[in-house]
């Protein structure tokens, strides 16, 4: 299985780590410019049920500028989808790593931005889940 | 240059050619749930001008049912994005390519469901110019 996200599971509420994720991400530098509530978008106009889920838009709007600057056609990948997913006593946080940018892009540009927010957005989840991921995790 | 987007421009000004996109997207079967004006963000945020530019969020709740099905990960990918950007003279329409999802995901779904969206947004673009695309422009 290719990765292409930033994942972690914590073993908190849907509500309560929504709130954690918009807070962190704010601290991180990033504002929330869109939001789609997934399962109720699909109840609506499919009748189907799914777990509680919300895809979060998240934008910092210089690193954005940097990034069309580079390459106008990254705009088609923004803004960076942080995804909030029930799964019963445990929540999914899962975001589109901003390093999939460069299987596309091979601006240097875009690969400095996509480095910069990308790390932003990992430690937005070491925050949350209180834990050094990756390297970090294996050096400690 | 890796080709990751679907993309035309043509000779028509921005405001009309956003009005037919919307119109457009909506007969190919998409709804625009998000929409994002990024040159007033930027402008509001940052100071800088660029020139106009929207990036829409277009959604087919079937087909996104159909992948976060097959492939969870996939909402981080959602909804499809639908830039049309201001060139003076000419307005460009530029879609990031679903095709691009199977790079990340292998799933057989997720490729069932990246093709059906490619050829909606393809068409979508064809009625948009006038024009066939691709290799059926190669074979006329």
């Amino acid at each position: 299985m290719i990765s292409f996200t930033l994942t972690a599971t914590v073993p908190a509420a849907y509500e309560a780590t929504l709130e954690r994720v918009r807070q962190l991400l704010g601290e991180a530098g990033f504002g929330v410019i869109t939001e789609i509530d997934l399962a109720a978008t699909l109840r609506a106009k499919l009748g189907v049920d799914i777990p509680q889920q919300v895809i979060l838009g998240a934008c910092m709007p210089q690193l954005a500028h940097r990034a069309i600057e580079a390459d106008p056609r990254i705009a088609t990948m923004l803004p960076c989808n942080v995804v909030v997913a029930d799964e019963g006593e445990e929540t999914r946080v899962e975001i589109f790593d901003p390093s999939a940018m460069t299987s596309f892009s091979t601006d240097a540009g875009v690969a400095e931005v996509a480095a910069d927010a990308r790390q932003r957005l990992s430690g937005m989840l070491e925050a949350l889940t209180g834990k050094k991921k990756d390297d970090d995790a294996a050096r400690a």
